[in-house]
């Protein structure tokens, strides 16, 4: 999934091993506690419940009953799996080792002797092997596969899984290439999983797989899917030659993520300028606010530029996760805050509103606006998203650094201890001590260093407007400004105490005109959280008449009993009456205003971050809010 | 479809025969015109060129090739049966006649000896009739068949489809019932088609089992369908309990018109109080400027209150119609004005724009904004919405008059020929002359009349801020204003000439604050008609960045050589420059602004009738303008 090697050498910065992050509290240290005693054994009941096991048992020749489609339910299996490997990773657990087995075991066994392995059409196809790649994810699942074999090494040296991957990984390639079979996956991940597997394995076959089926796009193979067309699967047009993000967002930034992958471990120029220029359009045309990601319901899809509704968006959790993942990519091969920034703004926020504070419900569609009705499900019969999830959770720590030969760079704050001895560059550890997302203060402690100068790398996040840094208790002078990170260079000593002070206060941020859907509103943010309104914190009033003054004050409290505890934004706004507008839709324009008045009284409105939205009932919800006229 | 007899008892206006109506020119005489030349011909080699008539040959025996999908293929030859008829009532014609026979024919010879008829079921589920009522569309198709049977019958006294109706509607009534088997039909349609079948032929049974049908619904037989649930098809509540519009808005609305015919028939109160409801929820929280309806792609269906996108809203043609021909029945019973209203705002919006100018290419959605690249195709493989236009340009005449006891009621301005001799109410007939709706002026003169006094009730719509009525030159007193009947009762003279003057000018409309899609915004209307820009008529402008001053001064011009002949509306307004927003999504709010400042310049927008738009190329469109800050 996100753990890059040191086989790269197109990058500017490396990541670091699995093993060199370990998030030690906080913010996310809670999340990943949840994430291991809820959400993990929820993944693993579900996937019995669900049919995903007993589907692999009857690829196996056991299991009773009927298979249960869709097609991709292997894939839910392996994404949990990748899932356990960095909770393992975190820390060894008997009982969820024992659950990895068991899945473990059930894959082992489904594994065909020629090294094929695909449940849905061991059971249902097994003479179809390939028939259709447009559609039928085959391809896909091998790549889930692989990535959770790859994650399982990484995190406990566990053989097994990457076994049954380069078997088959050594079928696929036998299948598919130059001289061989033509053909690429309607649904990329492949791509990403086959250079990970190289990374992992040092066969170079499987990047040359990778390569061949990133080639294969936009020959015109696939044809259209249904009303959605070629572009559904981004088999439009060639992918160097792709100016847009189009079609089925995780399919987009799945393959967007493979490529960047691509790009690290091969230098090839023409792949990156495509990167840069879909990368480019998706930010400036069509990314909602949380950073969430797809426009439509119909397709899954992104949009038209600028087509970014709050209500009927897609946002799906998992187009969150792939945006993220491809930002980590483009961020170690780039060397720019932009990537980091983005980064962090889908982790915060379009992808953590994916899952219950209780780790048990998850959204599959993240909208910005709910009239009410909505609620995080406990599962789903297209189950990509929990999974997912449960996985980014568990590996989050590892997007917080990285190194280069003279520098460490840390790109997001999170309470953890940082180990760089061993990698290529700076030799040092330290501990990072932070309550962020809820205020902007970091302390970071040398723990153990060589002596040797080296830089380290603060962000300042593109939303702070300025940061101090003081070392020992002295202040490091020059202006630092949000969007360029910070360094400072020295010969480190053991207990060196580095202080970050970011600026964070409630702040409002506009839309670009262009975006029709929420003309005439603002949004509320606080440091890297996009806030929404939550109907039960209004009192008797209805989201749907409430507006804002841009120019009141706001003021914010921590509240350590609300939603796990947040920070809560009070807002000086508005409550309209309906007033002639009862019942009636549409009226003649009033001259000047342009729309018949309404009778306002003032009113403090509460905003809660948006992630922790949905915890407390099916209630309206809005992240964007009207000015008042 | 539309046409209601004197048999109804349960309504306060009556509807006149086929034949006392005729567009003589005009508007809808030159829309006749295209229909009967390009679109019905053109439905024809569609229905042959799709499968349509293969199937019913298949059905039949006879027939080459592979049976066509969808289920609901016979509907569309129906459909197109019953424009043929209407089309037949307004004058012979051979050509059009002989095509009506070969269809005939085959539907005809694909009846079987039982009297059941469907080619999806006959060809390629013979054992397997009336299983799958939620989803297959068998009691649709009927409906279908019905409706063209009566039409036929009504237009040239051809029994042949009526013979085969009757036959199919004996054996439905002999499969389901009382004491025989339960359902309802997934989409709603047989309910109002039955109703007509009684009507046309006096058979109470038929009546009987359109109550059946209605009261069937909401008992939990359907289930759900996929990810929407029960209330797709209006399975979730029974008929009488239910408040809002819900689900596939066609299915809704083919379902409240039918209900309301039932109420027509039956005087079941409990029907029309729900009817009344339903009516409200849907005006005042789920319909489009243009009288279009279904908010979402998903499910083809209605949304939440206030959920009106203009970009991704689906509005389909056929839905539309159905409104229309629900507002019909709603106004015989009623006898109020509102739905004269909506059903002209649906006529020459939301239903008009379906078609293009030369009447071979049709929309199934009608969005109110386009960002480039929607343009009508020529057929559909769900080809509902071609027919439906094509039924309901032919019968246009008929929607304009009603009658009463002592008074006649002329609801919609055509140039037309009114002949009320001969059904219950005054006896005369009278020549309507009108460029309506590109300007208010009407005149009426009597040509024969029997001497008796009865009362002329004309429609002054709600949009109209004031009327003037004269009489034989003679100015009545009064004020006329808009959203009531002005009515002139006397004993009328042959020759008598009556005057009517509708203030015509455009106007802005504003939409209710709930309606975030649009906030900000207004739209530019005059008289009946929405209007919108089209980026072809806007040099050099991107429809994203206009902006209008709502105080500003409209004019309007007549230009004969545009779009078959419309009046545009120049509006002053400004576009702006993207300045800082170019590439940037989301910026800090200023204040007191609320939004980084644009750099904007005036220019003279034009628009045009929003039905005539797409028939200059794909480029943009956009009916809500943004107000200037």
């Amino acid at each position: 999934m996100h753990v890059l090697t040191k086989t790269s050498t197109h990058n500017r910065w490396r990541t670091l091993p699995l093993s060199s992050i370990s998030v030690t509290g906080g913010f996310w240290g809670h999340k990943q506690a949840v994430n291991h005693q809820a959400s993990i054994p929820h993944g693993f009941r579900k996937l019995e419940a669900s049919g995903n096991f007993n589907n692999l048992r009857l690829a196996a020749g056991g299991g009773v009953g009927e298979y249960k489609t869709p097609v991709f339910m292997d894939s839910d299996v392996y994404k949990w799996l990748e899932a356990v490997a960095y909770d393992l990773a975190n820390g060894p657990d008997p009982e969820i080792q024992a659950m990895a087995d068991t899945a473990i075991d059930l894959v082992e066994a489904a594994q065909m002797d020629d090294g094929y392995l695909n449940s849905y059409y061991q059971v249902l196809k097994p003479d179809r092997r390939w028939t259709d790649l447009a559609h039928d994810h085959e391809l896909y699942c091998a790549g889930h596969l692989f990535e959770a074999a790859v994650a399982m090494h990484r995190a406990t040296g566990d053989e097994r899984l990457l076994n049954v991957s380069r078997r088959f990984a050594d079928h696929v390639a036998g299948v598919f290439g130059p001289g061989k079979r033509d053909g690429a996956p309607g649904h990329p991940e492949i791509e990403l999983a086959l250079v990970e597997l190289y990374r992992e394995t040092g066969e170079r076959r499987y990047l040359g797989l990778a390569t061949f089926f990133v080639d294969q796009r936009g020959t015109g193979q696939m044809g259209g899917y249904g009303r959605w067309g070629a572009s559904y699967h981004q088999d439009h047009v060639p992918v160097r030659d792709a100016d847009t993000v189009t079609g089925h967002a995780v399919r987009q930034l799945y393959l967007t993520a493979g490529v960047t992958d691509l790009y690290l471990e091969t230098g090839d120029a023409t792949l990156l300028t495509a990167m840069e220029r879909l990368w480019h359009d998706m930010t400036a045309h069509r990314m909602h606010l949380t950073a969430g990601f797809g426009a439509r319901f119909t397709g899954e899809s992104f949009g038209d530029a600028y087509e970014l509704p709050s209500d009927r968006c897609y946002c799906e959790t998992c187009a969150a996760i792939a945006a993220l993942m491809w930002n980590w990519r483009m961020l170690l091969v780039k060397g720019e805050m932009q990537y980091a920034d983005l980064l962090e703004r889908s982790l915060y926020n379009g992808f953590l509103s994916g899952v219950s504070l209780d780790g048990h419900r998850y959204f599959y569609v993240n909208p910005l606006q709910s009239r009410g009705g909505i609620e995080r499900p406990e599962w789903y019969g297209c189950a990509c998203c929990p999974p997912n999830v449960m996985r980014l959770i568990a590996v989050v720590g590892h997007y917080a650094a990285t190194v280069s030969d003279d520098g460490v760079q840390l790109h997001q704050y999170l309470a953890s201890k940082v180990d760089t001895r061993g990698a290529t560059g700076p030799q040092a550890s330290f501990s990072v001590e932070t309550d962020y997302p809820w205020n902007g203060d970091v302390r970071i402690t040398i723990d153990d260093t060589d002596g040797a100068e080296w830089e380290l790398a603060l962000r300042v996040p593109g939303w702070c407007p300025g940061a101090t840094i003081s070392v020992n208790g002295e202040a490091v002078e020059g202006q630092f400004l949000g969007g360029a990170y910070a360094t400072v260079k020295r010969a480190w000593q053991v207990g060196d105490l580095i202080e970050l002070h970011l600026a964070m206060a409630p702040r409002l941020t506009a839309p670009n005109p262009r975006i029709d859907a929420v003309r005439g509103s603002i949004a509320v943010e606080r440091g890297p959280l996009v806030y929404c309104l939550e109907a039960v914190d209004q009192a008797d009033i209805d989201l749907l008449d409430v507006s804002v003054d841009p120019g009141a004050k706001m003021t914010d409290a921590w509240q350590a009993d609300l939603l796990d505890g947040v920070v809560t934004v009070q807002i000086p706004g508005n409550v309209a009456e309906q007033g002639e507008w009862e019942g009636v839709l549409y009226l003649p324009a009033g001259v000047p205003a342009g729309t018949p008045a309404q009778t306002t009284r003032p009113v403090t409105l509460t905003a809660v971050p948006y992630y922790a939205w949905a915890n407390r009932g099916p209630g309206a919800m809005r992240v964007w809010i009207p000015k008042k006229d």
